[in-house]
Order: C-alpha cells, then structure tokens, then sequence
C-alpha cells in the first residue's frame, strides 16, 4: 500500500425528496445564485420547479444559465464567468448531470482566472480560488458531485480537457434518487459504464498488499452489476437505483484509489473520442474500456485473474490462468452489450480512421505515455483505437 | 435504504512516516499546543521524539499532558481543560489510542462549556464548539480519528458516556503503521475485535435494500478475518497492519452506516462493563457481542445467514437456515478465541454477580430500550450478561 491523503469535505445529502433542502444549503453559501442546468429534462421532470420554489422560500435571488450540453464546452464557461462577474453572483449551484456539474465548477474557478483560463486546463492547472458550489445531481455517472476535477472541451481548439483542484469540490451534494427514474435507457447505461469504469481505472494497479481497497472496488463492482441490469429492466425500481446513486459516488470520491497507483489511461483516450465525435462519455468507455483490457492484461495476468474470478465468478481450474483472464474481460464486455452499449466504434457509427489525429491531439502538452498499468505511447494508443474498430 | 447525509472534513494522513508531517499539520490550527498522550509506551517506541521533533521545528509552543488511561477519565478531561484555559492553548493533539483520542476531544470541548459539564455527557449532549484537535493514532481500534464522539467515564459518578459533535472531528488524523507494529498482542487483538464491532453493529438491520453497504460491509470483515491472523502470527507485518489500519478509519468514518438503521445496543452494554471492571474495551465486546447475536438472531434470521453465509463462508444447504446462523455465529465467537480474547466473563476474571447494577446503570437518562435490532430492555440487558457468564 502507498501512502495517501483522504477526505471528504462534501456534504453529501442523499435521499428521496432530498432536493428539497435545496434552497436552505445553498443559503448558507452565498444569497445571489447562479442556476447552471441543461436542456429541458429538468423542466419535464419538474425537478426545475421543485429547486425553484426551495430557493425562493429561502429568500434567493436566482440567474439562470441553462443550455449546457453532454460534453460540455467552454464557449459557455466563459459565458457564465462573465455572467457571474456581471450579476455579482455569489454561489454556483448546478443541477443536472456531471457535464452541469463540471461546466458550473469551471465557472465557479473562472471568475477568479485573470487571463488565458483555457491554459489551466491544457496543463491540468491548479485554481487557487472559486466561488462555493453546491449541486442537485441528477444522473448517477461521472462522481462529479465529490470529486475535485472539471472536464470541458475548448471546440475552437479541439481539445477535451480538465481542471483538478479542492477548490472547486462542492459544499453540498444532493442526490435524489427519485429524479432518476424518469432517466432514458441510453443514459441510464452510459452512467453504469462510467461508474464501471471508475472502479476499473483503480483495480488495476501493480501496487500490492491493497487487499481492503480491492475488496472495497470487488464490493461495488457487485453493487453494479447486480442492480445495474435491475434498473434497465424496470427503470422505476427506486431500490436499485439507490444502489447505483450512492455506488456512483463512493466510485468517484478517492476513498477506493487510495493507497493505489490508478490508471486512468483509458478515460484519456475516450476523451479524445468524445472531443473528436457525438458520444456520450460512458458509451466511449464501453468501447474503449475491453480493448484496452485485452491490450494491456499480460502486464499483470494475476490481477486480471482476480478480476475475473471475485467480480465474474469465473471459476476455471487455477492452471488455466490465460483463459480464466479472457474470460473475465469477456464477461464485462458481455455485460456492457446486454446493457445495450456499442462495444465497438463500429456500432457507435464511428466508421472513418482519424486515429493517429486523435492521438497526436491527446498528447499535446503531456508527455509521452499515458496510463500506469502499462505506460501506453502514441502507438499504443492508436493500437487500442484499431483494436476497437 | 434511508436518507442519510455523510461527510469526512477531517485530512486523513495514512502511510509509513506521516508521523513527520504533525508539525506542519498542526502549524495550521494554531501557535499553542496541548500535547496530549498516555503512559510510557509512546516513549518507549521512539514516536514521543518524532512527534516533538516535528512540533518545535515547526516553531510550536508545547503544553504536555500525559496519563491518559485505557477508558480515559472525566478528572484527567478537567485537569486538561484548566491547562487549556490557564495556558491558553489553541491546539489540543492526541498522540495515542482511543483512549486518548476520547480525552483530547472532551478536554478541547470542555474548554467552551461554562458549567456542569458532565451533563453533557449524561444526556449525550451536542457540545457547540471546541478548540481545533489533531490526532496522531497509535492502535488501529476504535475509530476515534474521524470520528465525531468521545467516551469518556466518570468514576466518582460511575457513568461511561459519551459526547457527540462534528465540533470535535479531528482536523487531520495521522495514521503511521509503522508505530502498530509495537502494539502488545493483546492491545491488537481488542483493537481488531473492536472494528469488527463497529461493522457489526451496522450489518444488523432491519432495513431493506442496503446492498451497497452490505456489500462494502462484508469487504471489510474480510479484510479483518484475513489481516487480524497475520499480524497476530507476525507483529512486525508491516503490510497486514496497514490494512487493519485502513480498514478500521472506514468501519467507523460513518460511511458503512449510510443509509440504515444502525443497532449499538452491545456497545452500551459493554460499556457498563468495562465502567464497572478494568478490562479493555475490545474484550469487552468479544465477551457481549456473540451472546448478543445468540440473544436477538431470530428477530432476523435472513441477515444472521448473510452473515455466515457471505462473511464466514458457511455454506450447508438452504434449508437448514437456523444451523447456517449458528454457525456463522459460532465462527465468529472461534475467530476471536483465536485472537487468545475472552469470550465469556469468566474467562476474563469477572466472577460476580452485578448485573441488576449494571443494566440500572446503563438505563439512566436514556429511556427504556437499547439497540435497534432488537429493542432490548433491563430484563434483556441482564439475560445477555448472564449468558456471557
């Protein structure tokens, strides 16, 4: 085990009709609001009306700034700085899913950028400052909600890229599980991969003697997949979809990569397939995810071993080690496709070859490999992308 | 699975010579420190140095207090509290176990309550600022370094109670293994049956649909069952110490509890215990803790076969539910017996007869059941002492 830091300043507020306490947590933050949302789901879902009244009750006074989109871009970013600078807002709080969450976070830290923001995020900059932001989440995904990092894409200069800092990690949290109900198939999905993947990018390490961690991610790992199937079956199944909320969170907030060299390799390739195409994050992940598995498990079959037998059960004689590891990669891309996610970049409609582009793109300003399982180089990258094809 | 709220504000430090980093950490909170520790065993392992080392490098004024005892005393917490105020500290840090983690949290309480303080303690009371508290943990137990309470026992009323208040989470909690490794057997095996303690009381529930922490819960246990041995084998293992370590912040951070109904009612009665003997807190519960399960388990015999099922591997068929909840209970009782702990009060040399006394005590100020699982009252409280005879 390696040393480490943890804590967990957010205040998570989780629950049925949680949201409503909305209006009385954002007050303690700031009296004037910037309201980040999406398109219209939070309208439709009547989620909007709900934050609406609680921060009206508590005596707020509310701008709104909605419109941000999947993958959310800096063009807006910018837009809401200038609209905090404007409206003198006080707090930034977001309600949406992790791309409301990552796009008002780079807001909250913007305001206090004096000049060429975009920089921060080209070298994964540290913001010294940021407005208090508090979030109402509704989409179980990207951890954004406890986690101290914003990823956005700059579409001028066609980079997808983030900023980490304690800074921007929210006051508050709330997580309602009764908004997600109404989630579509796709989305709901998409956030089972992502929150997979999360745990993925942390199990696979060389880091030994990590045995409660792993057993910690084993744990969530079975929390997914047993409810994650429950949830597309019967998207009103509250029960499972708790399950998934609170497992998307505890994925997310450091406490499961501690001790561990994580990976991450995996997650900055798919950035460049969502920078580059129309793709949700976790659609991306589901493709890139197995390919970079069967890419990268020879590097330390034992772990993958083990991954195979504690989250897929599957239980080969021990002398067939090659095959029990295939298997278990196997066995989650199987379960992405029963999710109804593309596992190729064929299925997501991704038919052209701009991989050497997209890998050239990923490495600008950052050196050389990516990836710590196995320090992946731009052929390996472009390897991955054709093994995904 | 319940609403709930979590949040971790305290900086944990984890890892082999974090123990160096207390100055700078300190530094932070505050110019005037109360150092506040045991007896000599933090001198004899060489951390006494190390901890005053870092304090005066980092230009820190030290006030010592030591003498803390294993379950620490409402006349030392007073004695604290006038050397805070005659000195005026600004800084109180535990350099110990849970004992003294308890009595530094009460002293940096106490310092702001104007009178009858012991109140506070009776009625379980929520104190409404403290002075800020740093932790240097040496025995992987109790849970007291992210922890909001603090227990303390008052001998010239004969009450063990205790405080609770996110006043007095520690600001950071140091947690260097490499000081574990000195730990008596015996102080490490109560450390370990406390932890499973602390998991225990937040398994058995009534509540339905809590597979995620069910889950991180039955990680955990086997974290324990497979690291407790080994360092008990090997004291000097350096790699299981870190997992115990690790593992007992979590059991007791308020994370695994998330979500359901808790129970508690064992560590009640054990602290009437170890109010009424000298004996420690661990032992304590090893002796309370499986003759409580015996006592409640056909309140919820689903839970009890998890139990066995998924923590202790017991696997006879499912038709035989009652003779799988004994033995997981039976595993459990025999896997503390192996850590050479006393599971009966006989074995650890309490041969008389209070038990009227001590469950009188236990119900004072505090209404008329204990626990949750099953709501126990007096008459139940000494049926449960007298099967542990």
């Amino acid at each position: 085990m390696l040393s480490f830091t943890f804590s967990h300043p957010t205040e998570l507020v989780f629950g049925i009709d949680s949201v409503n306490q909305v209006g009385e947590l954002t007050k303690n933050l700031g009296k004037k609001v910037l309201l980040h949302y999406g398109k219209a789901s939070i309208k439709k879902s009547g989620l909007y009306d709900v934050v609406i009244k609680s921060l009206t009750e508590a005596g707020l006074e509310v701008v709104e700034l909605g419109g941000v989109q999947a993958n959310p871009i800096f063009s807006l970013v910018q837009e809401g700085i200038e609209l905090c600078k404007s409206e003198q807002i006080e707090v930034v709080l977001a309600v949406g899913g992790g791309s409301v969450m990552d796009s008002a976070k780079a807001i909250a830290a913007g305001v206090y950028v004096e000049k060429d923001y975009w920089s921060y995020f080209m070298k994964r900059g540290d913001v010294q400052k940021a407005l208090p932001i508090g979030v109402v989440s509704t989409l179980p995904a990207t951890g954004s909600e406890t986690s101290p990092s914003s990823v956005i894409t700059n579409t001028e200069v066609q980079h997808k890229r983030s900023i980490n800092s304690k800074q921007i990690l929210p006051k508050f949290a709330i997580v309602d599980p009764s908004y997600h109900t109404t989630l579509p198939a796709y989305q709901t999905a998409c956030g089972i991969s992502d929150i997979l993947s999360h745990l993925i990018e942390r199990y696979f390490t060389h880091t030994t003697h990590v045995d409660f961690t792993d057993r910690l991610l084993e744990a969530s790992f079975q929390t997914l997949l047993i409810n994650g199937p429950l949830v597309m079956m019967n998207p009103q199944d509250l029960n499972a979809r708790s399950e998934i909320a609170f497992a998307s969170l505890v994925a997310h907030n450091g406490l499961l990569g501690s001790g561990r060299e994580e990976d991450w390799a995996s997650h900055r390739i798919e950035h460049e397939l969502s920078n580059y195409y129309d793709i949700a994050h976790g659609a991306g992940l589901a493709i890139i995810m197995p390919h970079w598995m069967r890419y990268v498990y020879k590097e330390n079959p034992a772990r993958f071993e083990q991954f195979a037998r504690r989250v897929f059960k599957i239980d080969l004689a021990f002398d067939r080690q090659e095959e029990t590891v295939l298997a278990g990669i196997d066995a989650y891309e199987q379960f992405l496709q029963d999710l109804l996610l593309p596992t190729t970049l064929t299925e997501a409609g991704i038919l052209d070859d701009r991989f050497e582009e997209m890998a050239d793109n990923s490495f600008v300003d950052r050196g050389h490999t990516v990836g710590n399982f196995k320090k992946l180089n731009k052929a390996d990258v472009m390897n991955i992308f054709r093994l995904s094809k």
